[in-house]
């Protein structure tokens, strides 16, 4: 018989026998006779047994917090006194949208929580509230988002001090429901190509709205299939022209339409609209197609700040270019994308705690004659949850960072600041989103059977968290706009300018990290070297910059041939992981300042595992990639797989407490499987047991 | 300024020039003017202009087709023609599951399809209905599964002639709608340990039924909650001794129990059921819970084919141990495998299919003064989705394979056969039931805000779709028993005994294999090699041998101190790679046999290709294993990746006919975003316009 040749210290009857009677076992669902198992025991049973780390949930809870918490807390508690308000595991269509009405009424005007004012005030604030109202009910953040960021945001950021003073209370105090029509039938993603037209009638001095054919009707615009009053129309401005081709087109710009009568709700003249109907998710939110035909608006509805129309037809505006007016236009949009990527991290924490808590709980299989385990004990079930749990840690810090800046930039409007928060809006909104998405799937299966009992909540949470992908920018384009941005910053560094406050590693260190890789260091493997956040950020920061440098070169090839657009097509896919190889460095640049900023010594350390195993995921993720370059050798691949799994398992330790830490109370996370008492009675009971 | 060492043929200013003006472009989102563009433009846009293949997508298709593709289309053009029985978009529970009790009475009293006698007479034309019914509406899929293959099966497989008399033709004429109640609250995927008892009472000749505790409430039982007469209820069967211990287990049986009155249809005496409730998907099949309060059921109700009592309460069984009479009793369950991996890949090619078509019909952005391109033209769009319709090609032949060995199964009982057909069900069933559930979040996701319009059906599929993973066998659960399988042949391999058929490439290779990989071979990269079938073969079978064989030795070392549970466990991660590595070759190879095997030879070029696309991209996802070992060198590690996104993009050019080759007609793929003429304006009309 030839033997392997890796087969050492084995012989043929080691090998055949244990093997043989687990392959027995496994195959015929034997169950043990109960008898109890000690903790040792058990611990041995998944991986060596270590010491486990000791966490205060509560101190680390305590660092967790976002300073709005007590805000939080008055949304929970509020409708958790109110069974009324709460949205029913069934419930259809149209009645999830009053109910969702009635909920945002309730809200503003009996809970006195009034976001408006936070909205530009205390962005942080704002986001805290959209937060916590999303885990009630996530159409109703939507719902809300729709009324304050987006038509509120609109008024407030594209318009000036008339179109405040006219319309700000009407918003705030919900008398003023309103749309944000932006996207066509025919155009998303690429705004520009809305045609939509507002044209200036300078005789009754009036714009006048048309839809020009069925590829313009807006679509899927919120809050206008029943409840909005106003909408925000993007179209482009028509001013008349005295030469011969009539018209002339200024370019994409926001005007305030009034849609529905303040008093009778009926549908004014000339606009028809009709109810995009059932989606996959919000249904709670009432979407709406809108048809414009020479609908007249008074000159003033033009949202002014950045280009004006006079009432002899003339037009001005501090910026010099259609392209400038737009950026700065869709530039005060960037506030959607920091609530996303924030509500996206919340969404995931409720997921998170829903699938650790019932994986401790569940018990399936175990060793011949001791009790089952829990599944959370299995290396698989580690493996799908314990890097999802540490990347929910890493996007909390991530994303507070975020909401600071954006907080910042809001008060400073320091350009650098700007450039970098909507740079890192748009990375943070399409990574987070989509590693939530997908998150939302692997929580549903990791709980089998009971995962998908809608009232445990992952249906829904799913259902409504997809379009999070998409909305306030396709994750595809935004991810492209990151590379973008950081092709424009190679650039600059090339060029002697300064680099974006974010990414100045790249200003730093693209000469170390672009010289060959140390063929010492590439061997090294010790669980210290590992662990040490500077091989780990230098790792991260090595990818990015190599992707960075050799996308740089190929466009630059490809371009001769092909042109701009089809060499960045023929390099998208590489422009796309050079965009989250980067946003992952971010992330992790992030976690471990945030590691490192911690008090006290217990949670630090919890913390630190933490951000070892998502790093040390990450670089396993893209092994190929490191290999490749011979960033690391073979033993050292070996190694970093052995102690991200070994990491997962340490992390499993302390899974309750890391879970804990999220301060998610059972009335937020409902789910009767997660519940932190007898969750299986509680199942039961809610069936009618 | 030192320049990056990999920056060659390359200055500066070549390098600043094209990409920041494509940098300001793209973040601008400029639109360009429109003008017609050619063929071939569009073409180098996207990637090197070659020759596109010419395919007929009528010749390929009558290659696909399976053999009852005329009984399917009798569903089709039953369902279509009856608007009343058609599921509207959206819908109540309540009213869904009455919905489906009516679809399927209608189905096989008003259309006269009978499947009852096809799943053991011709189980492929059973499988046939099955894809076509649940492409109707999944959950008239699952219905029809639990009442034919689950409760009409266990009465067949399990029951003997008396069982048979009895119930078949109330099966069959739907007269008796039933259910099969295995699962319970704490117990799903092991089986073995439930606790519903079954006590035989020699006084009466009767067993009596008991739920012992909470946790063994029969949970999630389709059929219960509202329409079930019978139940094939699985408990341990317990004789009674004249010795102290008063009973003995006998093991799990399965008995059939009568659960509502045939005539009042009220719930008979000692039961309790109860609704599961709403759930993530699936809501047309009634799941409901039942507990057993002393039920009484005649003796002749134990479903005694594997083992029997006798009047005087004495057990016999032709086969020797609990264990053996339980694997008996589960193997003839596997049928349910089959057709879930089978109905995945339709539900596949649903989903594939609008996604494609609605990609070629979307345009969005442009090169300048252009019009826009088709979202597929796009690499990105082609990365989600040219791999995933060679995938679903690379399932559709694989689950015919499966379908036809388990036909032929059900006709030899060779024992060989049986074998092989438990394990690839149980793979297959994994695999492609996983791979199926991302894919439609993809497909969602690669749709934007349309996708997610509930009309064109990603969220439905999903969310029906996903519990595929979780029922007949947890997925993780399921790839356990193929590594499981896998090591048994192993052993075997040195104990000179016999190999499966589908996996004799162990046997014919595992030394080859096994020795260092070629330094030569590693470097080879002309695309003639990396499109060679054994190039492939080899590549995938070589990772599965390595696994194998490393993870044979792990088990044998960590047994020693874990003992098997523990080692099992510690080597988790690596048995599950192993498992779907495992399965990848198989698949592979039967793509490679039916490419081969095909008779015209435009539709046998444009297979080839689809099925290189499924090979290369295979390996580059898992290139860092390949990197590792020095299978690959890293220059053939490159032209990998460059063939398969090359490869992509060939596919894109055929990708209308490759989906046209599915043969779906709209009225049965039904996104309106998705339909073969005017797709835009039948979306409007839908809402309204």
């Amino acid at each position: 018989m030839d033997t392997p040749d890796l087969n050492r210290n084995w012989t043929e009857d080691e090998e055949n026998q244990p093997i043989g009677r687990r392959i027995q076992r496994l195959s015929l669902h034997l169950t043990p006779v109960p008898r109890q198992l000690g903790d040792l025991q058990l611990r041995t049973l998944t991986c060596a047994a270590r010491t486990k780390l000791n966490v205060d949930a509560k101190s680390l809870s305590f660092f967790m917090r976002g300073k709005h918490r007590d805000i939080q807390e008055k949304v929970f508690y509020f409708f958790n006194a109110r069974p009324e308000l709460q949205t029913p595991v069934e419930i259809s269509k149209d009645d999830h949208r009053e109910l969702c009405m009635r909920q945002l009424l309730a809200l503003v005007r009996e809970a006195g929580v009034r976001p408006f004012k936070y909205v530009t005030d205390e962005p942080s604030k704002y986001f805290a509230i959209l937060e916590a109202v999303g885990s009630v009910d996530m159409s109703l953040g939507i719902k809300m988002g729709v009324q304050y960021s987006l038509w509120g945001g609109s008024v407030l950021n594209l318009g000036t001090k008339k179109h405040k003073v006219k319309y700000y209370d009407g918003i705030d105090n919900m008398e003023y429901p309103g749309c944000f029509a932006m996207t066509e039938l025919h155009h998303g993603s690429n705004v520009q190509g809305l045609q939509t037209v507002a044209t200036f009638d300078p005789i009754t001095d009036e714009f006048v709205i048309d839809t020009p054919n069925d590829g313009a009707i807006k679509w899927w615009i919120g809050n206008a299939a029943v409840h909005g009053k106003f909408a925000t129309v993007f179209a482009k401005l028509m001013l008349p022209t005295h030469d011969t081709k009539g018209v002339s087109d200024m370019g994409v710009h926001a005007f305030v339409v009034p849609i529905r009568d303040l008093k009778t709700h009926q549908t004014l003249p000339g606009i028809e609209i009709h109810d995009c109907g059932h989606k996959v998710g919000l249904n709670g939110v009432d979407n709406g197609a809108l048809r414009f035909r020479s609908v007249r608006i008074p000159r003033d509805n033009l949202l002014n700040r950045f280009g004006d129309v006079s009432r002899d037809g003339k037009y001005t505006s501090s910026l010099p270019t259609i392209n400038k007016r737009f950026a700065a236009t869709l530039g005060e949009l960037v506030g959607g994308r920091v609530g996303l990527a924030y509500s996206s991290v919340g969404v995931l924490k409720i997921a998170a705690t829903i699938a650790i808590r019932y994986s401790l709980l569940r018990q399936q299989f175990g060793p011949p004659k001791q009790p089952e385990v829990s599944i959370l004990d299995y290396q698989s079930q580690q493996h799908k949850l314990m890097p999802m749990l540490a990347s929910t840690y890493a996007f909390h810090f991530a994303t507070l960072h975020l909401v600071e800046i954006y907080s910042e930039m809001k008060k400073s409007h320091d350009e650098q600041l700007v450039g970098d928060v909507h740079a890192l809006s748009a990375g943070l909104k399409a990574y987070v989103t989509s590693y939530t998405a997908k998150s939302l799937s692997i929580c549903r299966e990791a709980c089998g059977g009971h995962g998908y009992a809608a009232v445990n909540r992952f249906g829904s949470l799913r259902n409504d968290h997809d379009i999070f992908q998409t909305f306030e920018g396709d994750n595809t384009v935004l991810l492209q706009q990151v590379a973008a941005d950081l092709l424009k910053q190679y650039k600059e560094k090339f060029q002697g300018g300064t680099l974006a406050v974010t990414w100045n590693y790249l200003r730093e260190s693209m000469n170390t990290y672009l010289s060959q890789p140390n063929p010492v260091t590439a061997r090294w493997e010790s669980e210290d070297h590992l662990r040490d956040p500077k091989f780990q950020l230098d790792a991260f920061r090595y990818r990015t910059s190599r992707l960075l440098q050799s996308v740089a070169v190929r466009l630059n090839k490809h371009t001769k041939t092909l042109g701009n657009f089809g060499a960045w097509n023929r390099c998208l896919n590489h422009l796309l992981t050079l965009a989250e190889s980067h946003i992952e460095s971010v992330i992790l640049a992030k976690f471990i300042e945030s590691v490192k900023s911690c008090p006290d010594a217990s949670s630090r350390a919890a913390l630190k595992l933490v951000c070892d195993l998502y790093a040390l995921d990450r670089i396993w993720k893209d092994i190929g990639t490191y290999r490749n370059v011979d960033y690391v050798a073979p033993n050292k691949a070996k190694a970093i797989h052995k102690l991200a799994e070994y990491l997962s398992f340490q992390v499993r330790n302390i899974a309750g407490e890391l879970i804990d830490a999220f301060d998610l109370p059972d009335h937020v996370t409902r789910a009767p499987i997660a519940m932190q008492s007898d969750a299986y009675s509680q199942y039961t009971q809610y069936v009618g047991f």
